[in-house]
């Protein structure tokens, strides 16, 4: 049996492979680092890779934008499992570096917003150096200390994850410099559509759906549909069509699993009401909380229900 | 194969005999007149007659609560036609009276009420002598006529459906009595549960739905159910539970047949959020509109809907 | 200054006078019997009464009909308060008759329905004589007791209520034959508007509301202005209006009193959505049942909003 | 008077220069260009300037996070006014690069999403140089070209707006490279708390709002409180509250001023059921559309409503 290829934001050191070492280690997978979350989605609908790990929800940044953009459109793929990653970040530079010396940093941008009050009390005025990923800087410093100091770097310092301190011989010059220490990034396993994962009683279903109109009502009809059947919501986003402003779609992740019968319902009626609904899969939750029944909503009350038309049907009447 | 047999409000010369007339004509059937609707229901339940004939509503009074309430509780009966009667009213009397005379009228409470207006202006002050029914006075003058005027009636003139009048050989004082010349009853065919009428496009549900509890939203809730696939309803009337003072039990018709897709899920919504639904059957309306069908509730629309989630679960993704 | 004058369904023994009893004692008011409830409803729309009295919710029948359309049309009045009274039955007749004899029964109605199954039990195949009230018959064989056993009445015994019995002077056949032991009346005492009666934290008020259009939603909608403000309805009942079938108006009973600033809310709305609406008092709970106010719906909730709102039209921002 | 202050995300020829000229010209304004929004906005929290342009919306990226955050806490600000402007971009260089040689394009990360497909087509294999700006490169290759060639740049060619092309006297290698050729971009003047503009008939009212849970039912009542007053929603965003997963703030432009009956209502209406209201200003639109106003919410229908509740609250009933 062949090693499953796994795509994901690399390169080592990066929070996607640390959400990656969730699923599979090294030893029994290939690790096929790419530079950004649509190359890795990408890379599964051309089967170059069996799998990607990107991110798709930050505690900082909500909705990863590029991620659900790339999923809402294009071959349809689906969520396997969701891992979740603490996010932290250190400031680290080339040996001989002293925080007081600082005055230009590379971060990626997502990285700088989430140390933005730290810096601004430890390094004021320090100017921000964009990086494409959080461990190109690493790289870059590990490249010139290699070297034996060749070309001056563009940067003093840089934040990276953990991860990538030790990987790349980096000094450190603070640790937990992240503002929110609870900050945390919710990564998903992407793959082609095959079985759902069976339900476990705590489950996630992503779905992403049209209004068929810009009215308040719209947005109303749609959500109806999970409150009818007492289906939670955990995360909505609006996401632009594209097409014209005001034209949004609506990412959703709504607790249970396709093979409930209360979840299966609000499909079926979400179906009927917006005119497109991408089902993206339902996968266990990383956290294990278990959804909550309400009254007249478990798949027996459905059962019994359906079993009571069918009756009514045949002329009986109970 | 035995002629069927008719329970219904009598004797001859009653608006329900004219709905019964609509249904069977008494030469292919046996007509059985009972002295109320409870006492004509309960003869199908007790097998005594095949079928009855009883008003479930009228313009004037709405909801015939007898009926309702004799349909709601005991052995399941099922609707399975309606018939409409115009409702209208002749002044009679024995011959000789004339309407400067008339004192005391005989009439049904109902009939009573419906006249009211008229009779304020063209026999004010008369009294009012109830009867048990429309036709008893007629009967009663009829056979005080044939006796040559044995005891004296309580009454000098009578309120009966104009069928009466020719069927008694009554004196007519004066014709069409009633305030509202565009009322009319509407009857019903009640019979034990078997085959369902087949849909004819035109049809009506008839229910009777518990709520949870009196809060405003289980109200709202119950309602909801058809609202959200898009069901009409044309008749919602509150009947006390009887058990305390604001219990109440909801009498509905609903626009549509059971066998539609959307009337079964609006029946499978019902069952899971209400204690108690009894299905009182689906029969062609009398008035032949046909049902309107919004966007996303037709039964091609659930069906593809269904198909659809059976091939999401299935592992397909369209 | 004038001793007010009641209108009430006479005459002395009824419940009505039961309930007017529990408003002023025969010492400090003038009693004035009528023979329906329109007749004492329009006897204060013509000033010869000051109030009426008048039943308009019974456990066994619901909402009295010719008290909610007398009220829903006309010169418009006030409910000012309600009164409970518990409703029983004694069988009676005239001395020497026995319960084995008992053939015919005079009985109002809505008596007779409320007492089927003793009766059925105790008097199987007794005929109902319908009597135009519940003490008319008293009244009968009180006469015929006093002449001396003159003319024969029309049937062998009768249903009363308890206080009519001693009043009377009748003979008790059997006591408590009411079906249902913890049935109850609610009366309310009507007058012409003026200062509405001020809350007392256990409050009913009372509207009659037209829809603007006989579909699903238009009662929704509706229900909804109750709803959204977290008033609670004890009683809602389809009436129709009157000129063709399935064209209905409701007449509500809410929790709460007008001067409460969510119900206020809910009348603003229903005037912008209904086309109709007739306000009918609020006036205090018979049960003095503390109204429950949800989670900002308070009258605080209200100020403190609108306060809010007049601070952000006026530039500040909080 | 003092000439007005406008922060704004500088330099000169980017698209927020182009919105800030729509408001006022360079004449009669000192404009006072920033690193990043958030810069622009503290600008005005710290009286150093007393406007900011910033964009809110894009067609390619949906709300604007930075700018949305940066409203929604800290000293209350208001937006005033809202400019639109077309986004394209060009391909530029310095002289004697041709299209061939270009390996390495600098673009701000916006930039380069929104022309995707353009390079993938007519620049296949291209390496993303990020950029802190849309115009950064542009001024880091007239100052390369200016210093006669100094040190290399770190890309070939660069995206940037049209405005930078003639500023800068940059080399054009194609035009309206864009893949959306009707983009365009959402900005917003920001002011401290004052006098609200006039309401136009064709205004908007923006509002950060937090929900009570996270509940379905919960979000379904805070866009009741809009539907129920008929004010359309013409944008609506979830951002996370950023202390866990799941916790979120919807940001929101309602069609309509607060000076608006209807508007009034609903943010009564938020300010009772959500626990976080925050008012960021009413504005004319841009495309100057006339609200619509539903049957029962125009000014008028509020006004009666109220004088007819005050009527009743008065004693009077109508």
């Amino acid at each position: 049996m062949p090693v499953p290829r796994y795509a994901y934001l690399g390169p080592a050191g990066t929070f996607t492979e640390a959400a990656l070492r969730q699923v599979a280690s090294p030893d029994e997978a290939r690790y096929l680092p790419q530079t950004d979350v649509v190359s890795a989605i990408e890379a599964v609908r051309s089967h170059q890779a069996d799998f990607a790990v990107v991110a798709i929800e930050s505690t900082a940044e909500g909705g990863v934008t590029a991620t659900l953009d790339a999923l809402a459109v294009g071959e349809p793929l689906v969520l396997l499992r969701e891992m979740l990653v603490p996010v932290g970040f250190t400031l680290v530079a080339a040996p001989g570096v002293r925080l007081e010396d600082v005055r230009r940093i590379s971060a990626h941008p997502h990285a700088w917003v989430q140390c933005r009050r730290w810096l601004a009390e430890h390094v004021p005025g320090a100017v921000h150096v964009p990086a494409t990923s959080n461990t190109a800087p690493a790289a870059l410093i590990a490249e010139q200390v290699a070297s034996g100091g060749g070309p001056q770097l563009a940067f003093d310092a840089a934040l990276v994850p953990p991860p990538a301190v030790a990987h790349y011989g980096l000094e450190v010059l603070a640790e937990h410099v992240e503002d929110n220490d609870r900050a945390v990034t919710r990564f998903v396993l992407v793959g082609r559509p095959g079985e759902v994962p069976p339900p476990t009683g705590a489950d996630k279903t992503t779905l992403d759906v049209h209004l068929p109109s810009n009215e308040a009502g719209a947005l109303l009809d749609m959500l109806e549909q999970f409150a009818a059947r007492g289906v939670n919501l955990s995360r909505i986003e609006s996401r632009p069509i594209g097409d014209a402003l005001g034209r949004y779609s609506f990412s959703i992740d709504a607790e249970g699993h396709i093979a409930d019968e209360r979840m299966g319902e609000v499909l079926i009626g979400l179906h009927r009401v917006c005119p497109h609904v991408r089902f993206l899969g339902s996968y266990p939750r990383a956290d294990d909380v278990q959804a909550v029944v309400r009254r007249g909503t478990a798949d027996e009350d459905f059962v019994a229900a359906r079993e009571w038309l069918r009756s009514l049907r045949a002329g009986r009447t109970h």
